[in-house]
């Protein structure tokens, strides 16, 4: 598992802080070392000549480890790592708290772990954390009260008291764990590092994870898509409501980016998220243990035609539907089913039905092409042997090698047919939707396994009129800018409008000659926001009276708003909004995952309905193309209703073409496009704003290759 | 509770058909009365002496019970429900299959049967029924395997295999029941009797169910109402999703109503509904042992922050909020917290508090008059004792009065302060946010039993001109009626452009000239359906050129279809469409609710967007109004983005009066005002389209008073 396979499976463990004194951290973390470690544990203490009969050493110096557990107090863990690192131990766990969760000389304290680490370039978890725990080699360095039982999935946690509960919880349900990391305050190891190292772990099979931020969020997303082409990463990312990002915020003093960068960032990368602890776990088991199904058409089996119906139900609910079965399937059942039994799906074997018909009927859908999975569905009869039922459950997945679900009900006498089922990796739940939605997340895992990630199109475009335009915010002290940036857009091949800005009546009429039929004027200043509201919009302008509308335009401004810095007048070609669907194409920067890319329904609908979409710049054609179906609107695109499709492959190339432009110039903080008239005949930028940052502009950022974007933080080794 | 108190309370049980036979259902009744049961149990068996040592009887006339059990063949089991009615015993559960379920022969029976409980005025449950059962007098007239255990929940369902799964299981859970009817074939008792007698009963707190279907949806929604001013009402229906609804229908023959019509209709019953079984008893659990809860602000109660986070999403994701704490709460939390603490919501009492610490601060919060409701969210520590929180937990629930759900994480551990917190009713989840939507079912059902259901509107109405119009598809032959029927709205005072339909260029122009302005003209067609595709609709068209465009419209039509009926050509008022927004107000007639009103956003979005809501009609002005605040476009009619606000009061009254027509006119199958236009000045219903069944227009239903709509069935004591 690469560069991290030492830090959970060393040799020899230094806990540097080790004490015998009772309910002390230094005696959790040796106590629970010595219970189950397989290689050598070490007590670093100069006040002890042993820790709970082992014999201690003065200074990690001398420990000879590979890995350094360190508890001791926050001003001299510093120095602990710098020595453990001139010792030529490159892998640390600092539970030691007081660092930048504390304030601004914790958050000193933490910038110097940093470069000490980045110095010795030492592997280090922490600080603030709970520890580390690897069940292969037996490694238990936390301070909890609860050890790991072995498993295939690997754990990490924001929050080292959820990996305590989840511990205790697991153990009792035989959920068993590959390693566990509390991750505490990310100094070095982020989450990214964690999936990358579990991603070449032979020995784990799922990654699950809870966090409350990702830090940097390209960096995630490009290590989960790697990753998730094999192993599975299932996740809660709390603080998704209002209240939640505040109660995140406050609790662990990070800026929350926005839900919809988490969202998009995190589907782009491939990953299940799951909104609460249950899916996490139905989610993750499934897939520790079940092959994948080669088509989402489910086959229900039942003695219960009630929770059948259920069962339908949470299909209905998923991205699953009901298998249509061979006629093979429909004969042999005709054979096989009492005539009041259901040879359709759902498959009613009735409540008379003993253990051979029932197996019979799992092995017959399980045999059928048209099915890809298989729920097992039991009410509790007096015919009916729930242990046998299992074990002839298990063998006939194993033979077929599709996921089984089951959902055999029922309370105690449940246990030793779960027991059977567990054995097998079949999940056993009471209430038929947690199994559906079990096959549900293996659907969802095959497709994202078998994605294919297009590198973003490279468009020829024209980056030093746009950065010349960009810089124009430099001159004019205003980071905003209006339809005087429509060249922005030109410089990067997006359909605009015929039109320019003009500064006199006579310029107007020029520029209104060079247009066909009437024309659209708007005054352009950075001052007047809601143009429309003073009659700064005038529509429909025939050439004759272009000059006169200059005038009354510009006087109505200098009304309104007599200091307003006026632009002058935009003469535009008029768009046929009637023939077209009004979109908008918007960008805005996420702390964590930079530039977040809006696609939706435009005009009056936009604020109203929110029917919108999001994704993380840069994009790929397919997943521009995706954001065009996504919306809600997006059979209006394509032609509802007997209307004429438009220009959808236009759509998709200006929001590749935006992707591009937010990529090469990260001074720009927000752009809308808005409208983005979408025509059968094309499309077109009728309106745009935008906000720069000056300083941003300065750096040479923009000068590298597109999708190579820079993040100062990883340039200084700071990940907080 | 009413005339079905004896039914679950009867003293003296008789079993016609039991017998010794191993395996059989007589058998099993026989052994589970034995079992429990307070009062006699009479074998009836004209070939016993006696039944498992009771003495038999040859008849049912001889038990001398006051209720049958009936287990015998169906060939006879109307013969002695007959009997039993003869000799004055007015409860009856018949067990006894092969009825309605099983084709022809069976439903003639089954009519049979409800003849027979007709005219004896039997109280019957069945057939097909896997029996009832009723805890406090211990009776279990059921051949489960399974006795349910006391508690103060009622349950029926229509699935008997899911009553066996469920007893299982909640015997495990510690979940009681009060009665369990298991419906059957509901020949004559069906839902609406037992939600009746169950609200009267004063044994019961809660009411849950399994339905497929309910037969008479106006009875259900009546009933349930006054019910659940006092007691809730948790139903899984099934059949929501299309799949679902598909294996229902095959399940039990049904033919299944609309899932739109299902979803108003229980919500307008004040019904809780459920999508799982988990869900459904998570929410029957809280609402049987907790009070509700005057405010939804939720205070959470935590020693880690992780979790408080998830628990946040939670309150996010639910109708609750959280609290804001007085200024008293605070003070006590700032001398009593550590500084690392967190004295906000969600409250942070830190990892290393202590038990003391801990309840002081559930106590705190319980105390604050900010508090409606709050979340005790605990992980495990070396210092916290779970029993001894739990015990606290439940002494401050009790004194303060105030709903207080449980959320003490972990396995094995946990599992002796589960029992302290359920015995004081308060439920404990693993996952935080079960335990918050047990809270919003509080919430949710303290605002049903608050809610006023004002009676429908009555309108001064033209019902002799409706009439009329409608009468005219009898003479034409043809149940569809286009715009030749706007004379229908405004008999009913729905506004409606001036306009009027004309058979000639004379009589147009005639109609143009009393209308202002220039008009729209449409070819009137009951062949024609959509006109725009032909170039059947005209618009802006001046006073001079209606004449030469009446003649156009008739050829263009002419030439499209030569054979369509052509009523002529409309003359409509110009409605400025751009001033106002597009809605849609219809209704179609569901099969077991009735008329079921639409309201929703018209134009091209009524099919792209789907943004519509739903009622059963009658509507009353509140819940005309609430449909135009559910819409998502809701906002656009109340001056969205700075436009003027349209006329909303006039959309309510339009959809009231929408709904008194419907209810006058059973014989109005569906009706389509699309588009209605709502505008600033007024609303406008521009089109219409209907389809009149000319049967039910012959009936005298239209003559009964508003509201007091006939259920034909109910009339012959059908209800299958």
């Amino acid at each position: 598992m690469g560069e991290l396979s030492e830090l959970f499976a060393p040799d020899r463990v230094a806990v540097v802080g080790a004490t015998e004194r009772e309910g002390s951290v230094g005696r959790a973390i040796m106590e629970n070392l010595l219970a189950s470690f397989e290689g050598d544990v070490v007590p670093v203490n100069p006040n002890y000549e042993s820790v709970l009969g082992i014999p201690a050493v003065d200074g990690v110096g001398a420990a000879a480890a590979d890995l350094a557990v360190v508890v001791v107090p926050p001003g001299i863990a510093v120095d602990v790592v710098r020595e453990a690192g001139e010792a030529g131990i490159r892998n640390a766990v600092v539970i030691t708290a007081g660092f930048s969760e504390t304030g601004a000389d914790g958050a000193a304290r933490e910038r110097d772990l940093i470069d000490v680490a980045t110095e010795y370039g030492t592997s280090l978890v922490g600080p603030n954390s709970l520890g580390i725990m690897s069940t292969p080699v037996g490694l238990n360095a936390t301070f909890g009260p609860e050890n790991a039982t072995a498993g295939r999935m690997s754990f990490m946690s924001q929050s080292g008291a959820f990996i305590t509960a989840v511990l205790d919880w697991a153990n009792d349900q035989g959920i068993g764990f590959k390693d566990v990391v509390s991750l505490g305050n990310e100094a070095v190891l982020d989450e990214s590092d964690f999936v990358e190292a579990w991603g070449d772990d032979p020995d784990t099979d799922v990654i699950i994870g809870y966090l409350e931020g990702i830090d940097d969020g390209r960096t995630f997303i490009e290590t989960a898509r790697e990753v998730t082409r094999e192993t599975p990463i299932v996740l809660v990312k709390s603080g998704r409501t209002d209240a939640g990002a505040q109660a995140a915020s406050s609790h662990t003093g990070t800026i929350a980016g926005a839900e919809q960068a988490y969202e998009a960032g995190l589907e782009q990368a491939g990953v299940i998220r799951a909104d609460s602890v249950q899916e996490l776990f139905d989610a993750a088991r499934v897939l520790e243990s079940q092959p994948l199904p080669e088509s989402d058409a489910v086959a229900i089996v039942t003695n219960a035609g009630g929770p059948g119906v259920m069962t339908t139900d949470a299909v209905g609910d998923s991205r699953l539907s009901l298998a249509s079965f061979t006629d093979e399937t429909l004969e042999a059942f005709s054979e096989t089913l009492p005539p009041e039994g259901n040879v359709y799906n759902p498959v009613d074997v009735v409540g008379d039905a003993d253990n051979e018909r029932f197996r019979d009927a799992v092995d017959v859908v399980l045999g059928d092409d048209h099915v890809g999975s298989v729920v097992v569905l039991a009410c509790p009869t007096a015919v009916l042997d729930y242990e046998r039922l299992a074990a002839d459950t298990a063998r006939l997945q194993e033979r077929h090698g599709k996921p089984v679900a089951a959902c055999f009900m029922g309370g105690a006498r449940v246990a030793p047919a779960e027991d059977v089922l567990s054995a097998a990796g079949i999940p056993n739940y009471f209430d038929p939707s947690r199994a559906v939605q079990g096959l549900d997340a293996l659907s969802r895992f095959r497709d994202i396994a078998e994605r294919e990630y297009d590198a973003p199109a490279s468009f020829d475009v024209d980056r030093e009129r746009a950065r010349a335009i960009l810089s124009s915010v430099v001159e004019r002290d205003d980071a905003r800018l209006g339809v005087e940036a429509m060249g922005l857009l030109e410089a990067y091949g997006i359909d605009v409008p015929d039109g320019e800005i003009v500064e006199s009546p006579e310029d107007a009429l020029d520029a209104a000659e060079q247009i066909e039929g009437d024309v659209v004027m708007k005054i352009v200043s950075p001052d007047i926001l809601h143009k429309s509201d003073i009659g700064g919009v005038k529509v429909g302008v025939s050439d004759e009276s272009v000059a006169d509308a200059y005038e009354d335009l510009v006087s109505r401004a200098r009304n309104y708003q007599p200091d307003a810095r006026i632009l002058g007048v935009q003469i535009q070609e008029m768009v046929d909004l009637d023939a077209g669907v009004e979109t908008i194409v918007g960008v805005n920067r996420d702390p964590q995952f930079g530039p977040l890319l809006l696609f939706g329904l435009g005009g009056i609908f936009v604020e109203t309905l929110e029917d919108t979409t999001f994704r993380v710049a840069p994009v790929s054609g397919s997943e521009a193309e995706a954001m065009t179906r996504e919306i809600d609107a997006a059979p209006l695109l394509r032609g509802a209703r007997g209307r004429e499709p438009v220009d959808v492959d236009g759509v998709v190339e200006t929001i590749q073409r935006l992707s591009q432009l937010v990529t090469d110039f990260p001074a720009i903080l927000e752009l809308d496009i808005n409208p983005l008239v979408a025509a059968p005949e094309g499309v077109s930028a009728v309106d745009v704003r935008l906000t720069v940052d000056p300083d941003e502009l300065g750096r040479a950022s923009d000068g590298r290759a597109h999708g190579d974007r820079d993040d100062p933080r990883k340039a200084t080794g700071e990940h907080h």
